[in-house]
């Protein structure tokens, strides 16, 4: 066999590491352990592939999960024929199929088992468009709708909405493929493929865990993001009173494509840049500060007057003194094949989680779009929201508090 | 900085773990060294993004190299201006940058060069068609020249053909992304981007290291393969006294993007499956075998008297009782975006490396086109043959045998 169920073979390692993935507190444990026998034993690292993300919970998974380094987000156009019957068997299968395939065992009909060994934190994670819930006859969130026009958009219809919506996430791309085909499979008598993303952010190991992703400007992109369990991430994530009542556990999904000029950028010098986005480009500090996460001083005046953070500066422009308008980033970079004469077709996958959209990411979205420097070199081209819904108990499906 | 510089803050753990990757072997060092301490120390991972391969050499990298995750693999057309000065001004930018990335460092007039910091086995190999010697005033390979058409093409000219290869391969996909704009940046003022053909296999520690790679079918795919080092691989990869002289060090190139109808392989069942390759899906073993790489017995019988390993099997059509016709495989698997309301698009990068293509790799296609069964299921779209160059000095650069 392939890995020859590595999880098992693996079973006292992972007492040994507590199942944590390799690193510091991994290799401490291995000394923990040579300490307390005469002689020294090899103990093997557990491997990235066998490590998994609990299905079954409160919420769903992929939204407080480490972000994975590749991910793959599909939305799906619901055939005429799907009725609500078929939508709840639908929504039964794909929940079986994405929690068996996260604990690295095969789909339930799964052509290719052997292509499930190594779930490698897969995760699943769903989301309703306005269709999808009005189909199930269930009352819609507010904000469920394409977001305001904005006058830095350039959409491409076949970037934008759906009605199911399927974030696929592993530190790894062939888990990430066969998890795909294994869901669209279960998906295609009930509807079509209406558009596929890919992305991804270093490969796990790559760099120190917890470094913040970069972008393909260069960008420390995400510094300031919200901290999964503390009361913020609760109330501002997981939590909105104004969500009708089958969304409770459940949060807000918005995707925008985002092209990056990275040629016209490239143009740009050092300074321009970091003052485009009031971060330094070696290690994401702000202007006024010398570490990344040091608070940003926008009273800082330059010797001749200035603001030091730039008002213009993305940094100013996307932080509200409304602590209410925060969101939680979730991003990937893209990178596809350039075509003509062009070297590049890259971009950012932006994504965020928010209970409310309209109360979180639209301010924030308004201010970058009336005035952010960074606008002459992105451009948002694709936009989609989804609702996504709480998570279920074994046994349950996603979706089952709505219909 | 983002990684601050981990290659000089670890290097006593590199010397410690001999700059290996992490594993049985790393760790067993690891073992040695608390063995032979009062107390036991605490030795961090080495991050994987550090680790680097030689560029310079008398071979170029990414040929005899473990194959890494990612690949990006690009055809460049020469634009009709560009003179064979011209030529020898790109192959020495080229060099030089990916010499530089491949070590960490940013490229010369790199743009973001804090993407730089991951080199992460990062590889280029540079590869010559026909059209690029010709101009070059070179004299070709025999068999550098498009392959003869098979039956069982189904060639799209968008997959084929080009001038100057470049195969861009690494253990992250942002240090392949920023690696491959670095470098078609130096080359968009020569040339415009034929193709781009992006594949990955599992990721760094998914699975064991040494595990053979599956394909999407979920085959286990490459198991008779060659080892550098061993004399075969120095004869029938880098030596070919047939081979002009300027090729003294370097080798062949196939890539044939391989369309693999998933749905209608879905539609087989197990031992169909088995039958076609004449391996078992399980663990890659030959029908007559228990282990992936027990040699096949062509000879066995069923018990009502056909061959175990039927006559159409594709291991028994692609094996040749003539050891000079081996290949060295170092493919990749591909995942694109379905389109209309198929569910996948997916196949296979098969690349392969031979110094004699004519001699190596056409006998095995031939026998495969007369009689695969696997021809039921994969469709070659594209196809492209190059000349890769030898390696060179440090101040030398690619192709500077050949002008």
């Amino acid at each position: 066999m392939l890995v020859d169920q590595p999880g098992r073979r693996l079973s006292r390692r992972h007492l040994l590491l507590g199942g944590a993935a390799a690193g510091i507190g991994a290799v401490g444990a291995v000394g923990i352990e040579l300490a307390t026998n005469a002689r020294p034993q090899v103990v093997a690292q557990p491997l990235n592939g066998t490590q998994t993300v609990p299905f079954y919970g409160v919420h769903q998974a992929g939204i407080d999960t480490v972000p994975q380094s590749n991910a793959t987000i599909i939305a799906l156009d619901l055939a005429p024929t799907t009725d609500a019957a078929a939508l709840r068997r639908l929504m039964k299968v794909l929940t079986s199929d994405a929690a068996r395939l996260s604990q690295g065992e095969a789909a339930l009909a799964d052509s290719e088992p052997e292509l499930a060994v190594a779930p490698a934190r897969l995760t699943v994670t769903f989301g309703f468009g306005p269709g999808l819930v009005a189909l199930a006859g269930g009352t819609a969130p507010t904000w469920l709708r394409p977001l305001p026009a904005f006058g830095v958009d350039r959409l491409d219809p076949a970037w934008g909405d759906g009605d199911l919506l399927l974030q696929i996430a592993a530190d790894d791309a062939l888990t990430v493929a066969h998890a795909t085909r294994m869901l669209l499979k279960d998906s295609r008598s009930f509807g079509t493929v209406r558009w596929v993303q890919t992305g991804f952010r270093r490969a796990p190991g790559s760099v120190k865990t917890g470094t913040t992703m970069r972008n393909l400007f260069g960008q420390v992109d995400g510094t300031v993001n919200f901290v999964p369990g503390t009361p913020d991430f609760e109330r501002l994530v997981w939590g909105a009173a104004s969500n009708p009542g089958w969304m409770l556990g459940g949060t807000g999904f918005v995707l925008r494509r985002i092209a990056m000029g990275l040629d016209k950028w490239d143009k740009l010098d050092r300074s321009g840049r970091e003052a485009s986005v009031g971060r330094t480009l070696s290690n994401g500090a702000p202007l006024t500060g010398t570490n990344e996460t040091d608070a940003p001083d926008f009273a800082a005046k330059t010797a001749i007057g200035f603001p030091v953070i730039p008002e213009f500066s993305h940094l100013r422009r996307a932080r509200s003194e409304n602590p209410d308008e925060r969101i939680l980033r979730r991003g990937y970079n893209y990178d596809d094949a350039p075509t003509g004469g062009s070297v590049s077709n890259s971009g950012l996958l932006f994504v965020s989680f928010q209970a409310d959209i309209d109360a979180q990411f639209v301010p924030i979205q308004r201010r970058i779009d009336a005035l952010d420097l960074l606008n002459v070199w992105i451009t948002p081209i694709g936009s989609a929201v989804f609702a996504i819904p709480p998570g279920c108990a074994t046994g349950g499906y996603i979706g089952d508090t709505l219909f």
